[in-house]
Protein backbone atom coordinates (compact mmCIF):
# COMPACT_ATOMS: atom_id res chain seq x y z
CA UNK A 1 0.00 0.00 0.00
CA UNK A 2 1.33 3.34 -1.16
CA UNK A 3 2.39 5.38 2.26
CA UNK A 4 -0.43 8.29 1.24
CA UNK A 5 -3.10 5.74 1.03
CA UNK A 6 -1.84 4.27 4.54
CA UNK A 7 -1.85 7.54 6.06
CA UNK A 8 -5.34 8.90 5.20
CA UNK A 9 -6.84 5.57 5.77
CA UNK A 10 -4.65 5.54 9.45
CA UNK A 11 -6.17 9.18 9.94
CA UNK A 12 -10.00 8.44 9.24
CA UNK A 13 -9.73 5.23 11.51
CA UNK A 14 -8.30 6.99 14.54
CA UNK A 15 -11.38 9.37 14.38
CA UNK A 16 -13.73 6.23 14.75
CA UNK A 17 -12.17 4.25 17.32
CA UNK A 18 -12.91 5.76 21.30
CA UNK A 19 -12.84 2.93 23.46
CA UNK A 20 -10.37 1.14 25.37
CA UNK A 21 -10.70 -2.34 24.63
CA UNK A 22 -10.71 -1.76 20.86
CA UNK A 23 -8.72 1.21 20.59
CA UNK A 24 -6.41 1.82 18.20
CA UNK A 25 -3.95 -0.22 19.99
CA UNK A 26 -5.93 -3.29 19.31
CA UNK A 27 -6.31 -2.27 15.33
CA UNK A 28 -2.20 -2.13 14.90
CA UNK A 29 -2.20 -5.42 17.07
CA UNK A 30 -4.58 -6.98 14.27
CA UNK A 31 -2.78 -5.21 11.23
CA UNK A 32 0.50 -6.81 13.32
CA UNK A 33 -0.48 -10.30 13.63
CA UNK A 34 -2.22 -10.37 9.81
CA UNK A 35 0.98 -9.09 8.32
CA UNK A 36 2.67 -12.35 10.34
CA UNK A 37 -0.25 -14.68 9.31
CA UNK A 38 0.31 -13.33 5.63
CA UNK A 39 3.95 -14.19 5.65
CA UNK A 40 2.86 -18.01 5.45
CA UNK A 41 -0.01 -17.38 2.98
CA UNK A 42 -0.03 -17.44 -0.88
CA UNK A 43 -0.96 -14.67 -2.77
CA UNK A 44 -2.51 -11.93 -0.25
CA UNK A 45 -3.26 -8.80 -1.73
CA UNK A 46 -1.71 -6.69 0.81
CA UNK A 47 -3.74 -3.34 0.10
CA UNK A 48 -7.08 -5.36 0.32
CA UNK A 49 -5.43 -6.53 4.04
CA UNK A 50 -3.97 -3.41 5.51
CA UNK A 51 -7.22 -1.55 4.59
CA UNK A 52 -9.36 -4.28 6.18
CA UNK A 53 -7.73 -4.42 9.12
CA UNK A 54 -7.32 -0.50 9.74
CA UNK A 55 -11.20 -0.08 8.88
CA UNK A 56 -12.42 -3.37 10.71
CA UNK A 57 -13.96 -1.71 13.73
CA UNK A 58 -15.19 1.59 12.24
CA UNK A 59 -19.22 0.47 13.04
CA UNK A 60 -18.03 0.04 17.10
CA UNK A 61 -19.56 2.99 17.96
CA UNK A 62 -22.41 3.43 15.97
CA UNK A 63 -23.04 -0.44 17.58
CA UNK A 64 -22.42 1.08 20.59
CA UNK A 65 -25.08 3.96 20.20
CA UNK A 66 -27.52 1.23 18.73
CA UNK A 67 -27.52 -2.26 19.80
CA UNK A 68 -29.04 -3.62 17.53
CA UNK A 69 -26.69 -2.33 14.55
CA UNK A 70 -23.85 -4.96 13.62
CA UNK A 71 -20.89 -3.12 13.83
CA UNK A 72 -19.19 -5.63 11.25
CA UNK A 73 -22.48 -4.89 8.38
CA UNK A 74 -22.09 -1.04 9.29
CA UNK A 75 -18.17 -0.96 9.29
CA UNK A 76 -18.25 -2.70 5.95
CA UNK A 77 -20.43 -0.22 4.50
CA UNK A 78 -18.49 3.15 6.40
CA UNK A 79 -15.20 1.63 4.77
CA UNK A 80 -16.89 0.85 1.41
CA UNK A 81 -17.99 4.43 1.10
CA UNK A 82 -14.85 5.96 2.16
CA UNK A 83 -12.33 4.21 -0.40
CA UNK A 84 -14.54 5.13 -2.79
CA UNK A 85 -13.72 8.58 -1.69
CA UNK A 86 -10.67 8.59 -1.62
CA UNK A 87 -10.19 7.23 -5.23
CA UNK A 88 -9.91 3.57 -4.54
CA UNK A 89 -11.86 1.66 -7.13
CA UNK A 90 -15.25 -0.07 -6.70
CA UNK A 91 -13.54 -3.61 -7.10
CA UNK A 92 -11.10 -3.17 -4.25
CA UNK A 93 -13.46 -1.05 -2.20
CA UNK A 94 -15.64 -3.79 -2.41
CA UNK A 95 -13.12 -6.65 -1.47
CA UNK A 96 -12.31 -4.73 1.61
CA UNK A 97 -15.78 -4.78 2.79
CA UNK A 98 -16.08 -8.31 2.24
CA UNK A 99 -13.41 -8.54 4.98
CA UNK A 100 -15.21 -6.17 7.43
CA UNK A 101 -18.52 -7.60 7.31
CA UNK A 102 -17.36 -11.27 7.70
CA UNK A 103 -14.82 -10.65 10.77
CA UNK A 104 -17.62 -11.05 13.34
CA UNK A 105 -17.06 -14.03 15.73
CA UNK A 106 -20.82 -14.51 16.14
CA UNK A 107 -21.70 -14.43 12.70
CA UNK A 108 -23.65 -16.67 10.13
CA UNK A 109 -21.19 -14.88 7.07
CA UNK A 110 -17.91 -16.80 6.96
CA UNK A 111 -14.93 -15.25 5.74
CA UNK A 112 -14.16 -16.57 1.84
CA UNK A 113 -11.61 -14.65 0.68
CA UNK A 114 -7.78 -15.38 2.31
CA UNK A 115 -7.78 -11.46 3.23
CA UNK A 116 -11.23 -12.43 4.70
CA UNK A 117 -9.75 -15.08 6.53
CA UNK A 118 -6.60 -13.92 7.76
CA UNK A 119 -8.28 -10.69 9.05
CA UNK A 120 -10.75 -12.84 11.09
CA UNK A 121 -7.80 -15.02 12.76
CA UNK A 122 -5.94 -11.41 13.54
CA UNK A 123 -8.76 -10.36 15.34
CA UNK A 124 -9.72 -14.01 17.17
CA UNK A 125 -5.91 -13.56 18.36
CA UNK A 126 -7.01 -10.90 20.28
CA UNK A 127 -9.64 -12.92 22.34
CA UNK A 128 -7.15 -15.42 23.09
CA UNK A 129 -4.68 -15.71 26.29
CA UNK A 130 -3.64 -13.11 28.58
CA UNK A 131 -4.67 -10.14 26.00
CA UNK A 132 -7.95 -11.97 25.37
CA UNK A 133 -8.61 -11.68 29.45
CA UNK A 134 -7.49 -8.32 29.71
CA UNK A 135 -10.09 -6.75 26.68
CA UNK A 136 -12.45 -9.15 28.44
CA UNK A 137 -12.13 -7.74 31.38
CA UNK A 138 -11.59 -3.77 30.36
CA UNK A 139 -14.89 -4.32 28.14
CA UNK A 140 -16.66 -5.34 31.09
CA UNK A 141 -15.85 -2.40 33.28
CA UNK A 142 -16.64 -0.36 30.30
CA UNK A 143 -20.56 -1.71 30.13
CA UNK A 144 -20.60 -1.94 33.99
CA UNK A 145 -20.99 -6.03 33.84
CA UNK A 146 -19.79 -7.69 37.32
CA UNK A 147 -16.78 -10.04 36.80
CA UNK A 148 -19.52 -12.65 37.97
CA UNK A 149 -22.38 -13.31 39.61
CA UNK A 150 -23.38 -16.04 42.14
CA UNK A 151 -26.37 -18.20 42.73
CA UNK A 152 -28.64 -18.92 45.95
CA UNK A 153 -26.18 -21.44 46.46
CA UNK A 154 -23.23 -18.38 46.63
CA UNK A 155 -21.60 -20.54 43.64
CA UNK A 156 -20.32 -18.40 40.72
CA UNK A 157 -22.46 -18.72 37.90
CA UNK A 158 -20.10 -19.89 34.62
CA UNK A 159 -22.54 -21.15 32.38
CA UNK A 160 -25.14 -18.97 30.20
CA UNK A 161 -24.80 -17.78 26.50
CA UNK A 162 -25.49 -14.94 24.26
CA UNK A 163 -28.11 -12.44 25.62
CA UNK A 164 -28.09 -14.31 28.77
CA UNK A 165 -24.11 -13.56 29.22
CA UNK A 166 -23.78 -11.04 32.18
CA UNK A 167 -20.52 -11.45 33.56
CA UNK A 168 -16.93 -11.76 33.30
CA UNK A 169 -17.31 -16.10 33.83
CA UNK A 170 -20.44 -16.34 31.52
CA UNK A 171 -18.08 -14.61 29.14
CA UNK A 172 -15.35 -16.58 29.51
CA UNK A 173 -17.04 -20.29 29.38
CA UNK A 174 -19.58 -19.05 26.70
CA UNK A 175 -16.43 -17.40 24.03
CA UNK A 176 -13.04 -16.96 25.26
CA UNK A 177 -12.60 -20.58 25.99
CA UNK A 178 -13.94 -21.96 22.95
CA UNK A 179 -11.98 -20.10 20.54
CA UNK A 180 -8.87 -22.06 20.13
CA UNK A 181 -10.37 -24.21 17.19
CA UNK A 182 -12.34 -21.47 15.59
CA UNK A 183 -8.68 -20.58 13.08
CA UNK A 184 -8.76 -20.49 9.28
CA UNK A 185 -5.00 -20.34 9.36
CA UNK A 186 -2.11 -22.47 10.44
CA UNK A 187 -0.23 -19.49 11.61
CA UNK A 188 -3.04 -18.07 13.97
CA UNK A 189 -3.70 -21.44 15.10
CA UNK A 190 -0.26 -21.94 16.10
CA UNK A 191 -0.09 -18.02 17.73
CA UNK A 192 -3.28 -18.97 19.73
CA UNK A 193 -2.16 -22.27 21.40
CA UNK A 194 0.70 -20.79 22.47
CA UNK A 195 -1.35 -18.11 24.45
CA UNK A 196 -3.97 -20.37 25.60
CA UNK A 197 -1.94 -21.72 28.94
CA UNK A 198 -1.98 -18.31 30.45
CA UNK A 199 -5.82 -17.67 29.57
CA UNK A 200 -6.61 -20.78 31.56
CA UNK A 201 -4.52 -20.37 34.19
CA UNK A 202 -5.48 -16.86 34.56
CA UNK A 203 -9.24 -18.13 35.04
CA UNK A 204 -8.38 -20.80 37.33
CA UNK A 205 -6.60 -18.33 40.07
CA UNK A 206 -9.76 -16.21 39.59
CA UNK A 207 -12.18 -19.08 40.47
CA UNK A 208 -10.00 -20.45 43.51
CA UNK A 209 -9.42 -17.40 44.64
CA UNK A 210 -12.79 -16.02 45.09
CA UNK A 211 -14.13 -19.28 46.00
CA UNK A 212 -11.74 -19.81 48.74
CA UNK A 213 -12.59 -16.30 49.86
CA UNK A 214 -16.34 -16.95 49.98
CA UNK A 215 -15.64 -20.62 51.66
CA UNK A 216 -12.88 -19.73 54.39
CA UNK A 217 -14.28 -17.26 57.67
CA UNK A 218 -18.03 -16.57 57.77
CA UNK A 219 -19.74 -16.29 54.28
CA UNK A 220 -21.26 -13.24 53.09
CA UNK A 221 -22.91 -12.60 50.07
CA UNK A 222 -26.22 -11.14 48.56
CA UNK B 1 -23.53 -7.57 65.33
CA UNK B 2 -27.29 -8.06 65.57
CA UNK B 3 -29.08 -9.32 62.53
CA UNK B 4 -30.91 -6.02 62.45
CA UNK B 5 -28.53 -3.50 62.50
CA UNK B 6 -26.32 -5.92 59.56
CA UNK B 7 -29.45 -5.85 57.67
CA UNK B 8 -30.06 -1.91 57.92
CA UNK B 9 -26.16 -1.25 57.63
CA UNK B 10 -26.18 -3.62 54.63
CA UNK B 11 -29.15 -1.98 52.86
CA UNK B 12 -27.65 1.21 53.11
CA UNK B 13 -24.27 0.41 51.52
CA UNK B 14 -26.01 -0.98 48.70
CA UNK B 15 -27.60 2.15 47.69
CA UNK B 16 -24.52 3.97 47.85
CA UNK B 17 -21.90 1.45 45.46
CA UNK B 18 -22.80 1.23 42.17
CA UNK B 19 -19.53 0.78 39.83
CA UNK B 20 -18.06 -2.48 38.95
CA UNK B 21 -14.42 -2.64 40.38
CA UNK B 22 -15.72 -1.58 43.86
CA UNK B 23 -19.22 -2.97 43.97
CA UNK B 24 -21.02 -5.23 46.52
CA UNK B 25 -19.27 -8.23 45.43
CA UNK B 26 -16.10 -6.48 46.37
CA UNK B 27 -17.45 -5.70 49.74
CA UNK B 28 -18.57 -9.21 50.55
CA UNK B 29 -15.28 -10.30 49.41
CA UNK B 30 -13.54 -7.38 52.29
CA UNK B 31 -15.75 -8.59 55.04
CA UNK B 32 -15.15 -12.58 53.98
CA UNK B 33 -11.76 -11.77 54.19
CA UNK B 34 -12.02 -9.73 57.44
CA UNK B 35 -13.77 -12.66 58.97
CA UNK B 36 -11.31 -14.88 58.30
CA UNK B 37 -8.47 -12.78 59.37
CA UNK B 38 -9.96 -11.84 62.71
CA UNK B 39 -10.19 -15.33 63.51
CA UNK B 40 -6.44 -15.66 63.90
CA UNK B 41 -6.26 -12.18 65.97
CA UNK B 42 -7.25 -12.04 69.53
CA UNK B 43 -9.81 -9.47 70.74
CA UNK B 44 -11.20 -7.91 67.89
CA UNK B 45 -14.37 -5.92 68.10
CA UNK B 46 -16.64 -7.46 65.20
CA UNK B 47 -19.70 -4.94 65.57
CA UNK B 48 -16.74 -2.10 64.42
CA UNK B 49 -14.84 -4.55 62.00
CA UNK B 50 -18.54 -5.35 60.08
CA UNK B 51 -19.90 -2.16 59.97
CA UNK B 52 -16.37 -0.58 59.11
CA UNK B 53 -15.73 -3.54 56.09
CA UNK B 54 -19.27 -3.10 54.74
CA UNK B 55 -19.12 0.76 54.70
CA UNK B 56 -15.34 1.13 53.46
CA UNK B 57 -15.96 2.34 50.06
CA UNK B 58 -19.32 4.36 50.50
CA UNK B 59 -17.30 7.52 49.57
CA UNK B 60 -16.32 6.23 46.09
CA UNK B 61 -19.12 7.99 44.49
CA UNK B 62 -18.65 11.15 45.48
CA UNK B 63 -14.65 10.71 44.65
CA UNK B 64 -15.78 9.78 41.56
CA UNK B 65 -17.75 12.47 41.08
CA UNK B 66 -14.91 14.73 42.14
CA UNK B 67 -11.64 13.58 42.39
CA UNK B 68 -10.02 16.35 44.88
CA UNK B 69 -12.20 14.45 47.26
CA UNK B 70 -10.42 11.54 49.53
CA UNK B 71 -13.31 8.44 49.53
CA UNK B 72 -11.70 7.56 52.60
CA UNK B 73 -12.06 10.65 54.74
CA UNK B 74 -15.71 10.98 52.89
CA UNK B 75 -16.79 7.42 53.54
CA UNK B 76 -15.71 7.42 57.46
CA UNK B 77 -17.78 10.82 57.54
CA UNK B 78 -20.65 9.42 56.11
CA UNK B 79 -20.30 6.20 58.04
CA UNK B 80 -20.15 8.20 61.42
CA UNK B 81 -23.50 10.19 60.72
CA UNK B 82 -25.24 7.04 59.58
CA UNK B 83 -24.16 4.95 62.14
CA UNK B 84 -25.28 7.83 64.73
CA UNK B 85 -28.75 8.23 62.78
CA UNK B 86 -29.29 4.30 63.29
CA UNK B 87 -28.75 4.83 66.98
CA UNK B 88 -25.18 3.51 68.09
CA UNK B 89 -23.57 5.03 70.47
CA UNK B 90 -20.74 8.01 69.33
CA UNK B 91 -17.53 6.26 70.44
CA UNK B 92 -18.43 2.92 67.97
CA UNK B 93 -19.08 5.13 65.31
CA UNK B 94 -16.39 6.82 65.85
CA UNK B 95 -14.03 3.81 65.80
CA UNK B 96 -15.58 2.97 62.41
CA UNK B 97 -14.81 6.35 60.96
CA UNK B 98 -11.07 5.82 62.10
CA UNK B 99 -11.26 2.36 60.30
CA UNK B 100 -12.53 3.68 57.27
CA UNK B 101 -10.55 6.61 57.25
CA UNK B 102 -7.84 5.03 57.76
CA UNK B 103 -8.29 1.98 54.41
CA UNK B 104 -6.63 3.84 51.56
CA UNK B 105 -3.34 2.55 50.05
CA UNK B 106 -1.46 5.52 49.37
CA UNK B 107 -2.25 7.29 52.56
CA UNK B 108 0.16 8.87 55.33
CA UNK B 109 -2.73 8.10 57.86
CA UNK B 110 -2.30 4.45 58.72
CA UNK B 111 -4.48 1.74 60.72
CA UNK B 112 -3.98 2.15 64.10
CA UNK B 113 -6.33 -0.39 65.81
CA UNK B 114 -6.53 -4.20 65.20
CA UNK B 115 -10.39 -3.48 63.66
CA UNK B 116 -8.55 -0.93 61.45
CA UNK B 117 -5.35 -2.91 60.56
CA UNK B 118 -7.49 -5.45 59.38
CA UNK B 119 -10.01 -3.75 57.36
CA UNK B 120 -7.07 -2.54 55.39
CA UNK B 121 -5.09 -6.07 54.98
CA UNK B 122 -8.58 -7.48 53.56
CA UNK B 123 -8.77 -4.70 51.41
CA UNK B 124 -5.59 -4.96 50.13
CA UNK B 125 -6.11 -8.53 49.62
CA UNK B 126 -8.32 -7.40 46.71
CA UNK B 127 -5.47 -6.23 44.95
CA UNK B 128 -3.33 -9.58 44.70
CA UNK B 129 -3.58 -12.10 42.50
CA UNK B 130 -5.95 -12.68 39.54
CA UNK B 131 -8.96 -10.87 41.20
CA UNK B 132 -6.24 -7.85 41.69
CA UNK B 133 -5.46 -7.81 38.16
CA UNK B 134 -9.26 -8.30 37.15
CA UNK B 135 -10.06 -5.66 39.52
CA UNK B 136 -7.30 -3.16 38.15
CA UNK B 137 -8.96 -4.12 34.31
CA UNK B 138 -12.06 -3.49 35.29
CA UNK B 139 -11.06 0.25 36.56
CA UNK B 140 -9.50 0.88 33.66
CA UNK B 141 -12.35 0.09 31.39
CA UNK B 142 -14.70 2.19 33.56
CA UNK B 143 -12.24 5.31 33.17
CA UNK B 144 -11.12 4.46 29.50
CA UNK B 145 -7.70 4.39 30.19
CA UNK B 146 -5.19 2.01 28.14
CA UNK B 147 -3.76 -1.44 28.64
CA UNK B 148 -0.56 0.46 27.76
CA UNK B 149 0.89 3.14 26.11
CA UNK B 150 4.07 3.21 23.84
CA UNK B 151 7.59 5.60 23.53
CA UNK B 152 8.92 6.41 20.27
CA UNK B 153 10.60 3.14 19.74
CA UNK B 154 7.39 1.24 20.25
CA UNK B 155 8.45 -0.28 23.57
CA UNK B 156 5.07 -0.39 26.45
CA UNK B 157 5.85 1.94 29.16
CA UNK B 158 5.92 0.29 32.31
CA UNK B 159 7.07 2.71 34.50
CA UNK B 160 5.18 6.09 35.76
CA UNK B 161 3.74 6.43 39.31
CA UNK B 162 0.89 8.84 40.86
CA UNK B 163 -0.77 11.44 38.56
CA UNK B 164 1.57 9.89 35.91
CA UNK B 165 -0.09 6.81 36.33
CA UNK B 166 -2.74 6.07 33.02
CA UNK B 167 -2.06 2.64 31.84
CA UNK B 168 -2.05 -0.89 33.33
CA UNK B 169 1.04 -1.63 32.99
CA UNK B 170 1.90 1.57 34.72
CA UNK B 171 -0.67 0.59 37.62
CA UNK B 172 0.49 -2.76 37.99
CA UNK B 173 4.30 -1.61 38.36
CA UNK B 174 3.86 0.86 40.58
CA UNK B 175 1.13 -0.45 42.76
CA UNK B 176 -0.18 -4.08 42.49
CA UNK B 177 3.44 -5.75 41.87
CA UNK B 178 4.33 -3.83 45.57
CA UNK B 179 1.33 -4.36 47.77
CA UNK B 180 2.70 -7.73 48.75
CA UNK B 181 5.06 -6.00 51.81
CA UNK B 182 2.19 -3.86 52.36
CA UNK B 183 -0.01 -5.91 55.21
CA UNK B 184 -0.14 -5.51 59.05
CA UNK B 185 -1.47 -9.18 59.72
CA UNK B 186 0.12 -12.99 59.48
CA UNK B 187 -2.67 -14.18 57.81
CA UNK B 188 -3.26 -11.60 55.07
CA UNK B 189 0.39 -11.92 54.47
CA UNK B 190 -0.44 -15.73 53.73
CA UNK B 191 -3.03 -15.38 51.42
CA UNK B 192 -1.58 -12.56 49.77
CA UNK B 193 1.59 -14.44 49.23
CA UNK B 194 -0.32 -17.87 47.79
CA UNK B 195 -2.16 -15.61 44.93
CA UNK B 196 1.23 -13.46 43.85
CA UNK B 197 2.34 -15.99 41.63
CA UNK B 198 -1.19 -15.98 39.28
CA UNK B 199 -0.63 -11.58 39.25
CA UNK B 200 3.41 -12.21 38.31
CA UNK B 201 2.44 -14.93 35.54
CA UNK B 202 -0.25 -12.98 33.93
CA UNK B 203 1.85 -9.72 33.66
CA UNK B 204 4.56 -11.54 31.87
CA UNK B 205 2.02 -13.51 29.73
CA UNK B 206 0.34 -10.45 28.72
CA UNK B 207 3.88 -8.38 28.51
CA UNK B 208 5.08 -10.91 26.30
CA UNK B 209 2.54 -11.57 23.56
CA UNK B 210 2.09 -7.61 23.29
CA UNK B 211 5.54 -7.30 22.83
CA UNK B 212 5.82 -10.30 20.11
CA UNK B 213 2.82 -8.97 18.35
CA UNK B 214 5.18 -5.74 17.77
CA UNK B 215 8.30 -7.38 17.24
CA UNK B 216 6.71 -10.26 14.57
CA UNK B 217 5.52 -9.48 10.75
CA UNK B 218 5.77 -5.30 9.98
CA UNK B 219 5.49 -2.98 12.88
CA UNK B 220 2.57 -0.93 12.97
CA UNK B 221 2.10 1.63 15.67
CA UNK B 222 1.18 4.97 16.68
Amino acid sequence: MNINDYATIKAYMATQMQDSAHDKHHVYRVLNAAMDIASHEAAVNMDILIAACLLHDIGREKQFANPSLCHAQVGGAMAYEFLLTIGWPDNKAQQVKECITAHRFRSDNPPKSIEAKILFDADKLEACGAIGIARTLIYEGQVSEPLYIMDKDNKIITEGGGADISSFFQEYNFKLKRIYDKFFTNRAKEIAARRRQAAIDFYNSLYTEISQNYNNGVKFSD
